[in-house]
């Protein structure tokens, strides 16, 4: 998507040395535009934990990028020692983040292309890079037909409002900058203003790390299409009095049942919706379906982080990025970083496939591959 | 209750100087614990709007004592001068908040009582002063006992759990910072704590203005009451977790058929707490229900802040308090400062008469003295 009117992925290898990949460092959002290149798998990682990159495709995209640096700085003195190193950089790249699913499916894919016997280490080091390319490209193609495919669901919305403006609320950042390009929940918002319907999205802030009124405020912005930040308290109130048409989140992992893994805060969205009326949609390439977890609520690890990304909120002050104390010194706090929203409030579930029910019979329509290899109740 | 060990009130009249008002400027909290003298309605007003001073019984406190201070500054030159310097004043400070009730009731108290003809300018000013006081010890009064009906539903869930600490949630601050004293939802945890009941409180940090960060957690803090302060994106994720035991907030208007007006936010934990089987209360003294409305969702007015308090956030930085920009530069928002919690959400109303469900029987059985009055459906 555009940044000041020039098209940008939020990952590519740098033209210019093919030992350096290059990520917008999202820490620096909305007031700061800084691309960051790195050359090391730890870099990565540390990228991935700090989160200079985040969002459900854009790790798997960088997990996958930080292999094939893995593979630059492997010990190259035996096929032995090359594969040891990958398999360290393999581990260390999978544990950065516990929740997201795409980190080990891109690992994963990357580890599976080099296991083929008969190739030499620069083979290795080429499948590395080809790999990375394509989960890249694949997560870009992904998002850009969940785009047609949501598009739909507002054009319907749009048609039954006599073309008046339709009214999204998002939550947190499923946008480009959680991908690799265009975004999961904001695709169909990108695709459909530009089939020129008359759209608004409502921005949840997003606390802790406020994503929403950083990254998905920013782009949309950048992209010229009409938003409101709102606190995350406010969505409820604003469904309540007919100011919302559609709810579209992201998903950092999705069970084949329907459950949802998104930020927190998303089920409490979720919640409001079905209590109003709403139709609540989940947008998710299938590299964020998990075939193996039946009950999602019990059984998704949820990631809690440092408690100082809630004692604390970053903002600029006076042109300098500032960090301030909102709470009592070293107040105890508690920082899940995401919740799961039960399959039974989620309207349908937009993949590059089409549109699906959150169900075990929904999803296994869609992706009729993995049935027979889910597990039975 | 205590800071830093020695007895507080929220607002008091200067031991030294009759025409002085003294409050708790809670801009500063948790940071600075700082004092300020009022001397003018016109401050009181600047007060309350700007809330240095804020929550439903507080602002109605400090509404008598601003009718109070207005008395001291009106036109003594005739009765009628008087009178319509005291009409001016009092249609300023209603003016301050629309949504909280207990501000034109407190002002209504204090003109209803001088307007018995008779007295004079002398004898209006003491009734303003006594008023002030009578409202204020009144509240305090109230929220005392509040608090004693309210330690029997935390004394009751504690027996169910064998002694095990019995985990609050509450949004906002309806702490003693939001009253004169003890405050309504704080106000039944600091009894249960007081008679030795192992309790835990989740405080919602409490978008935009963070008085469940800022205000309740420090007031916990100070009486010793474990609490964990967390984004308000988390209760839904605690609750389907067995991690609440108990909802409580406060209220700044409740109508008589038991729709809850509230801090922003508090609707979407009614839902959670509906979704989980956690019993959802209301805590509010007798001064913040409506008994003129009878849909609450439809007919409570809304109050809409300034939209600076979304797009900025204060807080501490290298000890000095600072505004930090956390969206970008000037991004359209939208500040509804509360919302609607429809009684169907609620479990129950606890006033200082005792509980009751929140339902228009329910109310009308504890305020007998309502009945034929409300308006029919």
């Amino acid at each position: 998507m555009n940044v000041a009117g020039i098209p940008y992925r939020t990952i590519w290898l740098d033209q210019e040395d093919a030992g350096v990949v290059k990520i917008i460092d999202q820490r620096y959002l909305p007031h700061r535009f800084i691309v960051e290149s790195l050359s090391t798998p730890d870099q990565m990682a540390r990228a991935i934990t700090d989160m200079h990159v985040r969002g459900a495709g854009l790790i798997g995209a960088a997990a996958g990028f930080g292999m094939y640096l893995a593979s630059l700085t492997a010990d190259r003195s035996s096929l032995d020692s090359f594969m040891v190193d990958m398999a360290r950089s393999a581990e260390m790249l999978i544990a950065t983040r516990p929740t997201a699913v795409n980190l080990s499916w891109a690992v994963q894919r990357i580890l599976d292309g080099i296991s083929a016997s008969g190739a030499s280490v620069e083979d290795k080091i080429a499948i590395c890079l080809d790999s990375a390319h394509a989960i890249a490209d694949e997560d870009a193609d992904f998002c850009r037909r969940i785009g047609r495919h949501g598009a739909e669901i507002i054009t319907g919305i749009s048609n039954s409002k006599a073309g008046a403006t339709v009214n999204i609320l998002t939550h947190c950042n499923a946008g480009w900058l959680a991908f690799v390009d265009y975004g999961t929940a904001t695709s169909p918002i990108y695709t459909a203003f530009g089939q020129g319907i008359d759209v608004h999205v409502w921005v949840d802030e997003t606390r802790p790390r406020n994503q929403g009124a950083s990254l998905t405020a920013w782009e949309l912005q950048q992209q010229g299409i009409p938003y409101t930040v709102i606190v995350d308290n406010a969505g409820g109130h604003l469904m309540q009095h007919g100011m919302v048409d559609l709810v579209i989140t992201g998903s950092d992992r999705t069970t084949f049942t329907g459950d949802v893994a998104n930020k927190i805060g998303t089920y409490l969205k979720a919640l409001a919706a079905r209590d109003n009326g709403i139709p609540f949609y989940v947008a998710l390439p299938s590299s964020t379906f998990d075939w193996t977890v039946r009950d999602g609520v019990r059984d998704i690890p949820i990631e809690q982080r440092d408690g100082e990304e809630v004692r604390y909120i970053e903002g600029l002050a006076e042109d300098r990025l500032t960090s301030v104390l909102i709470t009592p010194q070293n107040s105890p706090v508690a920082n899940y970083a995401f919740d799961v929203t039960p399959a039974r409030l989620v309207t349908g579930l937009i993949t590059e496939r089409g549109i699906c029910p959150a169900s075990e019979e929904g999803t296994l329509s869609l992706f009729p591959e993995h049935r027979g290899t889910v597990p039975q109740p």
